[in-house]
């Protein structure tokens, strides 16, 4: 499965579609694209972000927990495709951020399913909000998407858990 | 696990919250949570519209897939939790409809995460949006939230799968 | 779902085969019936053996790993088939017990699947098997298969975990 | 995650342990290892036999079902392991075969988990087992267990579907 940072300031990592991510009319089961989005998510961090997401989570006591989800699902995939995602990010505000990602077939245009999704660290001590980490902030940037970031930039509202 | 209809219009049915429904937090993790959606909306089908799920989908060859999905997770569900789903129609159209699930605790007011779905009518022989069988829209005529239902009557905008 | 002590000393469970349980070929996916039977499993224990489960895991500390399993797959479960589980006590150690899932149709002679499970009572603080707790072991007792018991009680080499 | 034909004839394949396979006590939760050595199984079909997986199913219309599982889990994975899946074919019969996975560490002495699969060829339309293909049958002999292949070729015991 390739990796690699797109262009646009994207990670775009491939995933195949397996046998158990399909349901009886032969495609994709919606949540298990979830489940992928999930794996593509802690791979950025791990290779991209340089982040060891399994410390983060048992050493530094941060989970980063998803309280928001906007999902689209446009088109099928089916048992034996080999599915595009590409992962950026819309904005990073106090302890919360805002990521994108695409998922398509092997023609960029032929989009699948587009997921937009709000995240929080968060302290697993006391499960209350905490600022992003700076080495995350820092490496999370190069993969803003640079036309949303100047666009957005004046009237973002910080959209945080309590 | 109870099953009612609310006074508001709404079907209910408790859940329980597994070992498998559980992340290394000790929490639901939250594609889980869609899967349980998806069971309450099943019930729902066979147990208070009277509709053969099974057989929809082998015999009149009619899949519902979901083509758009909101979701808020606002606080989180632990290992032996029984929470409560509350499903409501918020709009029927020619061939879509849009439900709206509330996963509360044992208290009301102690909402875990809110989500709506659109979902579309589709033959499973070409994949096209039919219109919803009659049987079943006014099945589901029944479960439509009152309030909502005159105070966007007029400005519905019908959001169809192509 | 009916829930109910069987004349064999089993305990009795239905469970509805979902959409999500359902593979490309419209059958159960042999893995959804190990949730489904781990389903059962807490439930037993909730409701049948009057333990907190998630009370055992957060509050005693104790984990009930499953480290060996046996399945055999008879016949297929389709979409909007009930299912019945039966479990079987069949043999209680000192820190390890056996279990026996028959999962059927409605008709008791029509058999999908067959699994024999040995779990361990695990301390969660060092990773070690611990004794069965003596109330678990009481209520456990009254799930014994009583022809088996006696049949093998002369020669059971206990099958422990490290 | 790396590929490779090992010296004893296997398929080895690394997997990376996510957050979602792992339940409240950090560990994988059983049923996960099936997904993944599934995932193995077909990769297997796809790289290393040349059977594209996806067309057995769609056009010849062939299914693998699993018909028996014997599995033993020795030693827990965690959040953040990459673990090391290696298949021998043990048996190859008229339309059944079995299979062994052998799941371990990155150290191969630290055995996780031992799977023995027994697969059926099956059909699709009749759901009947039909004879394994023969483009399947040859590509499968390369990954035969060498020594057990000769130790049990003479008393082997077909275990054949009905």
């Amino acid at each position: 499965m390739g990796t690699e940072r797109t262009g646009q300031a994207g990670f775009r990592q491939d995933k195949q579609i397996w046998f158990h991510h399909c349901d009886p009319a032969g495609i994709v089961f919606y949540p298990q694209y979830l489940l992928l989005m999930n794996e593509v998510l802690q791979d950025w961090f791990q290779t991209a972000l340089g982040v060891d997401y399994a410390g983060l989570f048992a050493e530094r006591r941060i989970g980063i927990p998803t309280i928001r989800l906007e999902c689209d699902f446009l088109a099928p995939s089916r048992l034996g495709d080999t599915v595009a995602f590409t992962l950026t990010v819309q904005r990073i505000g106090t302890s919360s951020f805002e990521l994108r990602f695409e998922c398509t077939g092997q023609e960029p245009q032929d989009v699948r399913v587009r997921i937009r999704a709000v995240l929080v660290t968060m302290s697993l001590d006391d499960h209350r909000s905490v600022p992003i980490p700076e080495d995350i902030r820092k490496a999370m940037e190069q993969y803003c998407a640079p036309s949303q970031e100047s666009r957005e930039a004046s009237n973002v509202k910080e959209e945080e858990a309590k």
